[in-house]
């Protein structure tokens, strides 16, 4: 249905974002040319006011985080970014200045990664604001990393750092956490700016297509993405917690106070790559990610049989009780 | 974030609607092979539960919309379809009977038409239940029917028959119409069908692509959304309220009420095909939908200059004034 300066809408604050394919956003439909010899990567993921975002997050991150959600999965499968389309739900209290910062960030990421508004829907919702996106990649054709295909005796490794956005969220809430006081303002503010604004590793990807078996952005807590990527390959694993990449703020906040453990690694929203890895392809993929000055962590390792994920903490087995990590 | 039996609910209502790209469904994003020399014909549109479709509509009713309302547009293109991305945004009282009745309707019309689901996301909202569709259609290289290449002396013409969707939806709504009464009980099951049910034009797509000049999908209304394609093509043209096409349902409900004549050309949700065609295709494209059973006619025609849509009731301009349309 029409909604009274739609038309308009779309002219100001998305035409500056959109490419070619977008046929000046005058049509309904996007047009996509393909590269010839390359498949199409496809990812949908939407985001929420309330659920996957705060309704005060300021608007440009929210732009960012609506598309840098979907770059992170594309980059996760070794895609190119090639461009995405946007359904904006407005309630009807938006307000032009919020669209417009918004359009802002959402421009800037689609820029910083080569990755054009090629067309979408604005639709009126009496519900929260809540933005999906459809974005698009390219692969040489059959070169798409999957995620069931991890294989025994290859290493779990995972880029960046890990909890990071977790506890930024916990940052983020009317109480601040007791911790938060134990960590300075700066790194506050790090934790805080990792929850809202993902940087998905798209210059990553090349290498992830070349050398990893298996691949998944991290989005929903480390261990439960990891359980849940050894379960579609039909074989199982481990996952060191002593050896998952921290950054000095999550350190801080765990030095503080020891039960954020689980939090940091189940709490999600990191948008880092978790991939699987043969041995002779390990130093390759190490050295890639040291010459994009991107964290590079191996986290555990896939075995035979279909037990389901194995925690450990140093070295010995241990369960999530009551809050913690503890050994059998 | 992950919803509790979220993969549980994916496996057993849209696993058996997916396609080979889809990857089973157990990754985040899906794979698909262009077809060499062929172009990517994108279209996203969503639907909101009181904005688009009645919350007490028919589950499967409301599956097959989602993805109608974008394989309209797909066929409009004069593409054929190859796939749908889909984003669930569920409110906190959905049941698994609705959602098996919606997976039931998106699956026959996806089935019908030759349209798999390729991926998603399913999100909790705390607002209304929202439905995104991202649908992918294919057309050879260059030949996507544009909506903005409309030129003066081709004929406006459409398919099917207008008006029907609005009038099903006054008989929707709680409080009956008064004309209501003055119809057949057949002919208001048959309105509220086309206003739940839209038949996207799919097998007319590729006449739509060998003979029309341009195109677009009826979903606004006709009378607004052939003056958009006028104005984004840079022409004027007409339309004659006289020509369009009504089934008898309308034809009885207008002539109890004549003043539904401005719902019924503006209403929207027609779900039809607009388009624009040079005078020595128009014979061609007539036999075409014809050997479709398909309606098929003309209403109007483009002229030069860029004055807004002419509106002719028996021959004579007139406009919408206090509810009807008038001579000037």
């Amino acid at each position: 249905m029409t909604r009274p300066g739609e038309d308009e809408l779309i002219a100001r604050y998305f035409g500056p974002l959109a490419g070619p394919g977008a046929l000046e956003l005058k049509d309904d439909t996007a047009l996509l040319t393909p590269v010839p010899g390359h498949d199409l990567v496809v990812t949908a993921d939407a985001v929420v006011a309330g659920v996957h975002f705060l309704p005060d997050d300021p608007p440009d991150s929210i732009g960012r985080k609506a598309l840098g959600v979907n770059l992170s999965d594309l980059a996760a499968k070794g895609a190119a970014p090639m461009g995405f389309v946007l359904t904006l739900a407005l309630p009807p209290d938006w307000t032009e200045t919020w669209l417009a910062g918004f359009a802002a960030g959402l421009g800037e990421m689609a820029r910083e990664l080569g990755c054009p508004l090629l067309g979408g829907d604005t639709v009126k919702t009496p519900g929260p604001l809540s933005i999906s996106v459809t974005a698009f990649g390219t692969v040489p054709a059959g070169r798409m990393v999957a995620r069931t295909t991890a294989r025994p005796g290859a290493a779990v490794c995972v880029t960046g750092t890990i909890g990071d956005a977790a506890l930024g969220l916990a940052l983020s809430l009317p109480n601040p956490p007791a911790w938060s006081a134990a960590i300075s303002l700066r790194e506050r503010a790090f934790l805080i700016d990792r929850y809202r604004n993902p940087q998905p590793r798209t210059a990553f990807a090349r290498a992830v297509r070349e050398h990893a078996s298996a691949a998944m952005d991290v989005s929903d807590g480390l261990a439960g993405d990891l359980a849940k990527m050894l379960r579609v390959g039909g074989v199982s694993g481990t996952l060191a917690l002593d050896r998952v990449p921290l950054s000095p703020a999550a350190k801080a906040a765990l030095a503080a106070a020891p039960d954020l453990l689980p939090t940091i690694v189940s709490g999600g929203d990191d948008y880092e790559i978790l991939l699987t890895v043969a041995p002779d392809r390990l130093d390759a993929l190490s050295r890639n990610a040291a010459e994009l000055g991107l964290g590079f962590a191996v986290v555990g390792k896939v075995t035979g049989g279909t037990e389901p994920l194995v925690i450990l903490l140093n070295g010995a087995a241990c369960h999530l009780t009551g809050g913690s990590f503890q050994h059998f």
